[in-house]
C-alpha cells in the first residue's frame, strides 16, 4: 500500500483535485491519498515549499510527496521526481520542492520524461492530472524513478531568507500566514536562543510590539504575541484574532527580535 | 474493493459530507470514496452536470458516481440509478447526471425505491445521507441496480446549449464558472476548428475581447485570453486575473469567436 | 481496518488536518479517515459538541471519534478517551465530548497521559498532531484505552439548554448555524409534539416569524420557514435564502413555537 500527498494551488471548490485522486486510484487501486493543502495562493512558490517543508516530516518512511504549484505549466520549466533516503518527492523543477529537500538526503534526481507513465492524452494546462498524478501512482506501484526519464544533476532552488543576527538581535522575516492570520516567521529556535538568556521582544521596524511567550495566552485577548508555532518558527499572533490583518503582516515583512 | 465519486452541493463546512461517507464506511467498509466537489451552488443543476461531465471520465471502470443536487428532495422527484458499460450513477432523475451519460452507453435506468438498500429511517431534507449514500455503499457490495427497484425507460435530461456556427463564426455561452473566475463555454475543440485556418478573436456582444491562445501566459497578466481548457472547451481567463468578475461573466453569457 | 473520525477547528487551507493523517498513517497504515468538519469556529466548544452529536451516529460500531477544538492546549486542561458501548471517543476534556456521550452508555474514561502512544516531540500549540492523533492511531491498532494513562471518574460537560415548555408553548434558542444560514434549535420532536395537534408558529420576540412545516418549499422562495431537519431538531431557513443573515440569528437567540 503506497501513500502519496498531494499539496497544490487547485483549490476544492471545483473538480481538479477530485479527478487526479480517480486517475490515482485507476492506476494504483491501494493508494492512500492525503491531501495537505490546495489552498497554496495561486502560483505562490515560497508558500507552497514552506507548506510541504512544514509538513512532508510527519509522513513515513516511503511516502510519496507530490506538489503541484506550476505558474510555468506549459512552458519549458521541467518536471522531476527526487529520490531521497526517506522519500520520493514529484512535482515542477522550479523550486517548490527545495526548502524540504534542503533537510533530506538526496539520492537522485530524474525528469519526467517518459510518457509512458502519463495519461495517453496529456492537457496544455493541466498536468497535475495528466502528467503528475499518473507519475505518483506509477511511483507508487514500485516503478522507480529512474524509468521516468533521464538522471539530472541538479534543481531549481528558491533562496532561503537566512535571518541576520548579532549582538542580542535578529533579524528576520514573515515567511507564511496562515488561515487564522498567524505570521510564521523565518526565526528559529536556535536563532532565538542565541539572542541569549534575557526577556525577548519583537519589533516591527523600530516599534515594539509583543514579547516572546510559550503560549497564546500569556497576553489577553485581543493582544499580540509570538511565540514558537509547531513548525517550529517564531510566529506573531493575537490571541483571539488575526494578527496578519492588524498588524499588516504579509510574507516579506521584516520582524525583529532583541534581548532585552 | 469499490470507488464511490461524490458531487453536491453540501458545502464542506458542516457535518452533512461526512455523515454521508460515515454511512458508506458502515454499509462497505473497503469502500474508497473521492470528492469531485462539494461547492457546487446550492440546486444548480447545470453546474453540477458540467462538474460530473468533466471529471467522471478519469475514473476507472466500475466507479460509481453519486451526484447530490437535489432542490426537490421531498417533493415528488425520483431517484435513479444507471448502469452505463462504464460505470454506475445515482442521483436524483432531475437532469443532473444528463450530460455525463449522454457521452455514455446507458444498460439500464431502476428506480431506487427499495428501503432495504436506506437507512432504517428516513429524514425528509437528507436524501443524500440517508438514501443515496447507502444505496451507493450497497452497489459498492455488489447489489445490482436491479435490486434497487422497478425498471425505467427514460430520464430527465438537462439541454446541452448546442453552440450555433456559420462561416468563421461560433456563437456559444459560458457554461460553468470556477473558483479562479475563468469562464468555461460550450464552445468544444471541434466547434472550434470548423472555423478554419484563420486567428480566432472572441467577442462579448459586438466588443473583441482577446485571441484565442495555447496557453494563459500568451497574454500579459492582467490581460484577457481565451485557451482551450483541460474539460476540452474554449475558457475565457485573465492571465493571473479573475475573468469572471472583471468580464462580468456568468452562465448564461454569450461568447462569439470570429475567424479573422 | 479502524475507522476515525475527524472534528476540528484546524480549516483545511493550511497543512495542519494534512499532518495529523499523515501522522495516522504511520503509525497504523490501515485506518481510513473521515472528516466531519474542520470549520468548527475556532475555540466555539457548543458548535463542535452540536457537530459531533448530529454525526457521530451515523458511523459503525467501533468508530474513533476524535474531537480536537482546543481552547486550552498548552494550559492544564485534561486529555481523555473515553470507551463508550459502541465508540471510543477522544479529545480534550473541556465539554466537547459531551452531548455526544449524553446519549452513550460510557463504560470507562481514561486520560491521556503515557507518553509512549504521543509523538516523541510534543509541541505546545499542536496536540493534535502530537498527540491525539497518535492516541487514537494506536487505539485504531488495538491498544485499549486502559493502556494510556489513569482512570478518571467524571468528565467536564457543557449544559445542553433545556428547552422550556408551558401549554401549547416552548421556547428553545438556537444552537448551530450552518454553512447555508440555516439556525439550529434545540427543540426537537418530541418537544414540538408535546404541543398538541394544533398549527404550530415560530417566533422571535414578540413577532410571528413563519409556520412550522414539512419542507422548506412549503413557502415562497424568500420566505422564512421553520423545519424539523437532518439532527432531528427544528431549524429556520429561509427558502432559497439565508436565514441567519436575514433573521440576524445566531446561537443563543431564542426562538417560541405556539400552538395556534
Amino acid at each position: 500500500m503506497s501513500l502519496i500527498t498531494l499539496t497544490t494551488d487547485f483549490g476544492t471548490q471545483d473538480w481538479f483535485v477530485g479527478t487526479m485522486k480517480a486517475v490515482i486510484a485507476g492506476l494504483d487501486p491501494n493508494a492512500k491519498v492525503i491531501d495537505f493543502t490546495h489552498a497554496i495562493p495561486p502560483g505562490d512558490l515560497r508558500a507552497a515549499a514552506f507548506a510541504l517543508a512544514a509538513s512532508y516530516g510527519f509522513s513515513p518512511k516511503g511516502t510519496i510527496h507530490l506538489v503541484v504549484v506550476d505558474p510555468g505549466v506549459g512552458s519549458q520549466r521541467k518536471a522531476i521526481a527526487i529520490q531521497t533516503a526517506n522519500y520520493v518527492f514529484v512535482g515542477p523543477d522550479n523550486g517548490v520542492l527545495s526548502w524540504a529537500l534542503a533537510k533530506e538526503r538526496i539520492e537522485a534526481i530524474h525528469l519526467l520524461e517518459n510518457p509512458a507513465f502519463f495519461l495517453p492524452s496529456v492537457s496544455r494546462t493541466f498536468h497535475g492530472r495528466d502528467i503528475f498524478a499518473p507519475v505518483a501512482a506509477h511511483l507508487g506501484r514500485g516503478v522507480s524513478i529512474s524509468q521516468l526519464g533521464p538522471k539530472q544533476e541538479s534543481l531549481v532552488t528558491l533562496p532561503w531568507p537566512q535571518p541576520v543576527t548579532a549582538r542580542g538581535f535578529a533579524r528576520g522575516e514573515v515567511i507564511y500566514v496562515d488561515q487564522f492570520g498567524n505570521a510564521i516567521t523565518n526565526l528559529d529556535v536556535p536563532t532565538l536562543d542565541s539572542l541569549g538568556q534575557g526577556e525577548l521582544k519583537v519589533f516591527l521596524g523600530s516599534k515594539p510590539v509583543c514579547p516572546v511567550a510559550a503560549f497564546y495566552q500569556a497576553v489577553p485577548p485581543g493582544r499580540p504575541v509570538a511565540v514558537v508555532g509547531s513548525s517550529g518558527f517564531l510566529e506573531l499572533a493575537i490571541n483571539a484574532g488575526n494578527a496578519a490583518r492588524k498588524l499588516k503582516l504579509r510574507p516579506g515583512t521584516v520582524v525583529t527580535v532583541r534581548a532585552d
